[in-house]
């Protein structure tokens, strides 16, 4: 995995527990349930000289095609449209599309510790998820898939048939196993892993999800 | 509405009927569904003038990039990234994320009727699709939709509150809304508009329709 724009790869050093959901912003504090604090606390100096390199037209706020510029996976490839969507929207308080100095900082927190679970479960250190790797991330994430779900996850990602998932891949499909998880416990009042739901309903988390 | 490269706007000329669904695609032959044929068919000469315009680096394929310069919605913007993507990867036989001149006829016709589709429901051709438009064009595509849902719709799609949406968003919400239809219909075996479903499954059709 390459970085540009100076994201260090091992800015946690190990400093969370054993389980990856929680330190993927899983637990507490977890994406979209913060408000902005009334006064903005200063934004650490190392992370404004990334958020400079970084936000090119220096325009302050830093724009999907410039985090994408920014985040190049173990392909050799940026970041999808679509991780950068997602991650943007997840910290863009004001939902224009951009993130400012301070959404930044906590985009920047939120990417390192996927950075740093990804790793985690590249065993092999091949820059990739492989089917064994993201059926041990998953299970360690608490999920029971069978394999066929897990082939079908890698599958959609791979249509050139590598049986491997990219960093990018990886954190986008995590983060809408867990977004769709939710949606559904809610509703599977009995934890009978079974729900019963009408068609609203039903349409409105598939769309919520979907950009 | 502006088309830019030479979208003609009134390709169809009203030769369809009622349904404005089967004019989209919905009926037979709808997305997905076609194999190239063996032998290529010629390709209308205005269609191959349209496609060299919009194959701005001459590769041989539209992108992504280059059919989002090629086209702008009522505001002035261009296409939505995520239109775009839902278009090409209608009518991308290869699976690679580019269209070839064969795919672009099918595609350029597919939004052609799109096109038409919307002007048919911009009754006062603001060039956007209020909600009392919304909630037309959706009953008459055969859905009943709750108020709540129809307003749910446009501020997804909305963020500034202008109540309205614009075409490429409406062409995207109409697909959503469709597939997602679809995949709950099947297992509606009764037609109550109740499905009672499990969390793979439930996991794999949401994570199907998102890219
Ligand atoms: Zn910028
Ligand atoms: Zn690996
Ligand atoms: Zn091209
Ligand atoms: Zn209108």
């Amino acid at each position: 995995m390459a970085y540009q724009g100076g994201f260090p790869q091992q800015q946690y050093g190990g400093g969370y527990g054993q389980h990856p959901a929680a330190a993927a912003g899983y637990g507490a504090g977890g994406y979209g349930a913060y408000a902005p604090p009334p006064q903005q606390p200063a934004v650490n100096p190392e992370i404004q000289n990334i958020f400079r390199n970084i936000d090119k037209d220096s325009t302050g706020r830093i724009n999907n095609r410039e985090l994408q510029q920014a985040l190049i996976n173990g392909r050799g490839d940026h970041f999808s449209d679509t991780a950068c969507n997602l991650m943007i929207s997840m910290f863009d308080r004001n939902k224009v599309g951009t993130v400012d100095i301070f959404d930044f900082e906590k985009l920047y927190n939120y990417i390192n510790q996927w950075l740093q679970v990804f790793k985690n479960f590249d065993r092999d250190a091949s820059g990739h998820i492989e089917e064994s790797e993201l059926t041990q991330a998953l299970t360690q994430m608490g999920f029971r898939f069978s394999p066929q779900f897990i082939q079908y996850l890698i599958a959609k990602n791979d249509p050139v048939n590598r049986k491997e998932i990219s960093v990018d891949q990886f954190i986008v499909t995590c983060i809408q196993i867990q977004r769709f998880t939710d949606a559904f416990r809610v509703r599977d009042t009995e934890q009978k892993g079974v729900i019963t739901i009408g068609f609203e309903d039903f349409l409105g988390i598939a769309l919520s999800m979907c950009s």
